[in-house]
């Protein structure tokens, strides 16, 4: 007599999870190397040897009861101190500790921020191309996701369309720049313009419309790429982070919730944070990786692969023929695919073992995802695959 | 325009971080030692050292891309499958890595096993006196807590009451034994009896009423004392673990669900646990910490402290009159307050520092909770203040 709802679920198989697995079952039959398995968003590069120091100093210098004690339900104090001052200092925004709640990753961090602001029944609109997950995070709170189509040519964002969808249910707006899975960068144009739309739609509305903003990819940003910080441009903004990404850290679940300052309710927001969790059964990350990145707050790993991989494949892929928005960050590529249907496209690229997600589940049919956190080296011996891929099966 | 449940939550204070907080306060006035503070369930003794040599080697020898890795959304095989054989070993039942979620801790192992086997409006049934938070725990699931009042006399089951509440509507039972906070022990009786209660019940309505058995403190149980092994007596229980209290480790977030094997639909509510962590953000406990306590799994702090610290209270307070019921593990005991109203009486013990916790909110008013998870020197110290206490307030 268990919940049908979530044993349901089981059922419907991710579609990344499903390829990674087929990828890891080729691997066993001609090495892993062999396969140019392009599925899943883990950092290819290691964290920074200081992490590993800072934790050891830990354990040799902290009293082993306050070091493994249980926290504030906030998180750490001097934790939360910390993130304030580094965020305060990046990008001038007069954060204190009051403004942030430390949770397990990104994750976490929305499970938090949905549910802070948004009612069931209510709606937070989300743009296309977008993390599916995002389906599970609002939904999970009885929140409804709506999804904006994407504009397909710049992936900025589809403005009219945008603005037909919201209503006087809108509660939040859901942004992912650096984006996953398009690698598209919102240009401070694309910022403002949704700032002043959501502004006016407040006004007109009677109540705030909040930007929950997604940004794991916030420290992969390439070259020359216009990247601006969304809670410049719009008060009501409650940031989710996660060093996953930044720090090659996924496994250690590790973010925080970030409420602009300038944000109605701003610490009455962080305060709810510790009610919420109550609830789901979050509790706060483990106090010794909250303690390690407290001193790691302004080091990355060594991330500048990720712009050395993308050059490679636009480069490449663009000769091959394939359509692509050039990424201005993160650690994916979103080409169109050569044929209407990603996941046959997808499935004839298996033959040559470059696997590939099709973005069917991203809110954007006929494109696909490359998650390019691979070694380099790897990602050079992948384009004699891409080659041999597109001449035999759509140059025939 | 945030949510107005969460907010309103604010008002609501804690009790127990109310009077810690006092403790605190007091102790900047006068020394925290001289500060008798029985409020918090804080472990008193450290974490074995293997434990940070374990982390240590786990730095140094593992490959960080691995150790820090996003870990398979049950948590990591190879740990799972350490707790399953150590379960099985020890409580000879055939434990599979397939009955074993990782979580943050009994908070997240509730959150799961609550959402597995309830749905919203459903009841659980639990009994007092009774850990304040099952009530977030529970309803956040919109799973309705019923409570069966205490029997004072001895703190095992009142059957009587308990059989009077169960229905159609009772999707499980949720215990906690060693309890949180009468530091009682279920006796193999009161098991015995309670799972052919739920036997003839289950089978009288048509379906499975599950057990969500709490064990943060199955390791601390005193000399002598019959602790049976609740999986061995009903089929459809699901252990909830912490690692908080065995191994002083509150802050790391660390525990899991284990299924018994024999439950119907075993696997499956684990594979289900994967689906209900998407929508609450959880997203397993840290991957190094997960790896640290796979190699802790037959150890445990020095948890001899506690019956030394128990047997001193329970004989010198009961030489001062106070009735309680002997505990038979964690590091709580119960007594009945010296006059009818235990928050009058707990306010009246501040002004001898000794820091107590009336049991209003646990569910059973009359009584206080002593957490003496302190030092035994202070411990002993504190006897002093007890007896000052009593007799000037209550032999005048």
């Amino acid at each position: 007599m268990v919940v049908q709802k979530f044993k349901d679920m089981l059922s419907a198989k991710s579609v990344i999870r499903e390829l990674s697995v087929k990828a890891t079952q080729r691997g066993k039959e001609i090495g892993y190397d062999n396969v140019f398995d392009y599925s899943l968003g883990n950092p290819s590069v290691p964290v920074p040897k200081k992490f590993h120091d800072v934790i050891k100093r830990l354990l040799d210098e902290t009293d082993p009861l306050m070091l493994h004690g249980y926290s504030e339900s906030h998180g750490i104090a001097e934790v939360r101190q910390a993130v304030a001052e580094s965020l305060a200092r990046r990008f001038d925004i007069p954060y204190t500790m009051d403004d942030i709640f430390m949770t397990s990753g990104a994750a976490g961090a929305m499970a938090h921020a949905v549910r802070a602001i948004a009612n069931p029944g209510e709606d937070i609109i989300t743009f296309a191309p977008y993390f599916p997950e995002y389906n599970h995070y609002v939904g999970g709170a009885g929140v409804n996701l709506k999804v904006v189509p994407a504009d397909t040519t710049s992936f900025q964002i589809n403005f009219e369309a945008f603005e037909a969808m919201l209503s006087e249910n809108t509660a939040a707006v859901l942004i992912n720049t650096p984006n996953n899975p398009s690698g598209i960068v919102y240009s401070t144009e694309t910022i403002q313009k949704l700032a002043d739309i959501l502004k006016k739609k407040s006004a007109e509305n009677g109540r705030d419309i909040y930007i929950i903003s997604d940004e794991p990819y916030r420290e992969i940003v390439f070259e020359g790429v216009d990247s601006p910080c969304v809670s410049k441009f719009y008060d009501n903004t409650i940031v989710c982070y996660s060093f996953s990404k930044s720090l090659s850290l996924p496994g250690e679940r590790i973010g925080y919730v970030a409420v602009n300052p300038a944000c109605e309710d701003a610490e009455t927001i962080v305060h709810m944070c510790t009610q919420i969790s109550r609830g789901t059964g979050h509790n706060c990350p483990s106090s010794v990786i909250q303690l390690a990145v407290a001193e790691m707050l302004e080091e990355t790993a060594e991330l500048s692969v990720y712009e050395t991989n993308m050059n490679i494949l636009y480069e490449e892929l663009t000769k091959l023929g394939f359509e692509i928005v050039k990424p201005g960050g993160t650690f994916y590529m979103f080409p169109k695919a050569l044929e209407e249907d990603a996941k046959v496209f997808c499935e004839k690229a298996l033959k040559y073992d470059l696997v590939l997600v099709p973005a069917d589940s991203f809110g954007c049919p006929g494109f696909f995802r490359i998650a390019y956190c691979v070694q380099t080296e790897k990602v050079k011996r992948s384009i004699e695959a891409f080659r041999k891929f597109v001449e035999t099966e759509y140059h025939k």
